[in-house]
């Protein structure tokens, strides 16, 4: 059998994780692809992993170079994660004529450009479908599986930690610092935990689906990025009265204007599929022209899952390897041929338009509905649902809205305007909503 | 731009969707692949449908020989569905070194076997993402997504038409006979729909499924097949009622003894994504070593979806034409290379375990309930749930149970010592259930 020498970069969780699957499933792999997959070099700050891993034909390295200039490695899988030195390395690697197959959201959200660009000018392949997602495979799915199709857009929870909270949050009535908590204790958040819940992974995240759903560049900057931090309990259960969940998605939508590409907490409706999509589980759905609403969910995170999409990355990579001549039959990196890639702005947030929850307290008195209905309604907001919740003192009444689409800058205004008024205590809570249909 | 030409064989639903997303799509696509694929023949016996469609550069035959026979085209789209003329078709088009892609699950679910091997022998590709689950990539997710992976089982709602009527019976307390009545005044279900209802359509996919889950041979008379026509209103009330949902699931399961390859009504837990899956659209979920449990949603049936799935196969092998020389870098049409196709045999029902779900009509007195548990006890069946019901006369309670896990055969025998009970009235129903977890 044809034996394939692949290069580790990392052999923590996710790099420990891939040498696994890779020894465990070495006979189902054999018998899909007719090769073994052999890990020849791993590098590592700890030396004592490969036994611990039972990679016992490995040469193991502290010094990462070693691995990206090695001779008898075809494959570099980097697994290190972050910017540096992951970025210097592949494109090293890349310089060196190895193929790439990387995990690393954050440096292809970031420096994918640059990568993809070198990798292209090489003639090597930059395979990253562990990057999202994890264990589902919605990278090939854009790319391949959709690929007849103008895909119209794509909305995903796509960070396991944050989905939790919301879910403890929902399920038992918890605040989102106990939630936090409660993630940190079962190991699914960091003890710094911002990446997470502020919604910067998720960001890196979405920039690449944007970028494979509708053939635009990596524009990481261009995210517009809003965290779970401030989602109140009481949102949380306002929201499943009026029949909604809310959940941190990341939304990217191709407009005639441009494209919409943003993370914020969103109410949906409780009957679509991806409303139910709980605990650290991920999903994405995808709305294509002729394929309809097609959806695809699973573990987004932890070893193995993502070691799951590190291997079938290995596997295409090793299909495509002896075919080195025919460039123009690859799936080009991006899932877009370079000059198909579009140019069309990413809209900032003012522009962009969706229905909202609205929540605030109003001194409970004649008036000061009509003030904010008419405040609503000069700028072209209308109301959707209403609930007014008994008072929490006697003079004040909790106001409960939900309204149509308008776009952002005028709700910015209004909102602004709602809290001048004299009526109404402190700031108005928005969340905005999709209807996902 | 390159051109690829192409043929097609039909002009129904299903090919006149391929024909429009092919032109509708054109830019994207060639965005994509930076090919141009025009349809440069079609096979038809209404020879007007392709003005109707647009098709203004095809040549139109009414004799399909000539389509798979033509120099000009390098893929063949068999779009005629059933057996034959289907099957000679593609294997004269094969014979002529033509590459396939087909939406026909009948076809490669019955002779599937003979296909592959002549086109492995000519060296050509067949594709057949369209035949499972129409616009969800299941196919490609499960030979390639998931290609790390020891697959354990897959569970599929893979028949829009019985999950419409499921969906009805439990939404709107229908029967039966109103929801397939109610489903064929939509256009979902044939004048004939016994293909969708008794369980053969799903059959067909279910086999196509575990052959490319587990790398097992395709047999489709291995395939055990109940419909959905014996299910009663009251039990999916009950089964509502104690948390559940019925749904006709395809289930193939890989075990230490077998494979289980099995259609048939099941209840599933409620809080499990797949049963929250409604109406027309399809689920397919796939327990896998490595990625866990993942899931893939969306249209299983239309012009359109399928048709997505279509045109995603004909990229797929237009990026391999020219790499002809090297048969071991491709995905292998089962998902499996030839010497990794497993004989393990397929198990008869009786040797299968699952739990299940019970109703019987009982003699209302002392000492009943005592002799049906002794039954089951004798039989090593546990009961881990029971409802009775106010009886329909005063002399009759109905009795709903759920037990453990058994194998069939006792239970069947089991059933049959009930039944005859004098203080049981008619037959046991019995629906099977999966836990899916």
């Amino acid at each position: 059998m044809q034996i394939v020498k692949v290069g580790l970069l990392g052999l923590g969780t996710v790099g420990g994780g891939t040498a696994t699957v890779l020894l465990d499933n070495a006979e189902e792999i054999a018998r899909r692809t007719g090769r073994k997959i052999v890990v020849d070099m791993a590098a590592t700050l700890d030396p004592g992993r490969t036994r611990e891993l039972g990679l016992t034909q490995t040469r193991v390295t502290t010094n990462a170079q070693e691995v990206v200039s090695d001779k008898a490695c075809q494959i570099v899988i980097e697994l290190i994660g972050g910017y540096e030195p992951a970025r210097t390395l592949v494109l090293q690697a890349v310089a060196n004529g190895k193929h790439i197959v990387t995990a690393n959201k954050a440096l292809i959200a970031t420096h994918g450009q640059e990568i993809f660009e070198a990798a292209q000018k090489k003639g090597v392949i930059v395979a990253y479908e562990a990057a999202v997602a994890g264990g589902i495979p919605i990278i090939k799915a854009i790319r391949e599986g959709l690929s007849a199709n103008r895909i119209q857009w794509v909305a995903g929870i796509i960070n396991g930690t944050g989905n939790f909270i919301l879910t403890e949050m929902r399920d038992k009535g918890r605040s989102f610092d106990d939630a936090l908590k409660e993630a940190q204790a079962l190991g699914y958040a960091e003890a710094d935990p911002a990446f997470d819940v502020e919604g910067t992974d998720a960001a890196h995240k979405l920039t690449i689906l944007a970028a494979i759903s509708f053939g635009i560049p990596l524009q990481f900057e261009a995210c517009y990025t809003e965290g779970i931090s401030k989602v109140q309990q009481e949102d949380v259960a306002h929201a499943e009265e009026l029949g909604y969940r809310i959940k941190h998605l990341g939304v990217a939508r191709r407009t005639d204007n441009g494209i919409e590409m943003r993370v914020h907490p969103t109410l949906i409706p409780e009957k679509r599929l991806i409303a139910n999509v709980n605990g650290v589980m991920n999903a994405v759905l995808v709305m294509a022209e002729a394929a309809g609403p097609t959806l695809y969910y699973g573990a987004g995170a932890g070893a193995k899952p993502t070691a799951s999409a590190v291997v079938a990355d290995i596997i295409d990579v090793i299909r495509k390897l002896n075919m080195a001549s025919s460039l123009a039959n690859r799936i080009p990196i991006s899932g877009f041929q370079g000059d198909g890639v579009s140019d069309i702005p990413v809209l900032p947030m003012a522009e962009i338009e969706t229905s909202y929850y609205l929540r605030m307290l109003a001194a409970d008195r004649a008036g000061v509905m009509a003030d904010v209905t008419a405040i609503l309604g000069e700028s072209g907001i209308s109301i959707e649902a209403m609930i007014q919740k008994d008072p929490a003192d006697e003079r004040q009444a909790k106001i409960i809205m939900l309204t149509h689409r308008v776009k952002e800058q005028q709700m910015n205004q209004a909102i602004k305007e709602i809290e001048a008024l004299g009526s109404i205590s402190g700031e108005v809570t928005r969340i905005r909503m999709e209807p996902l249909a």
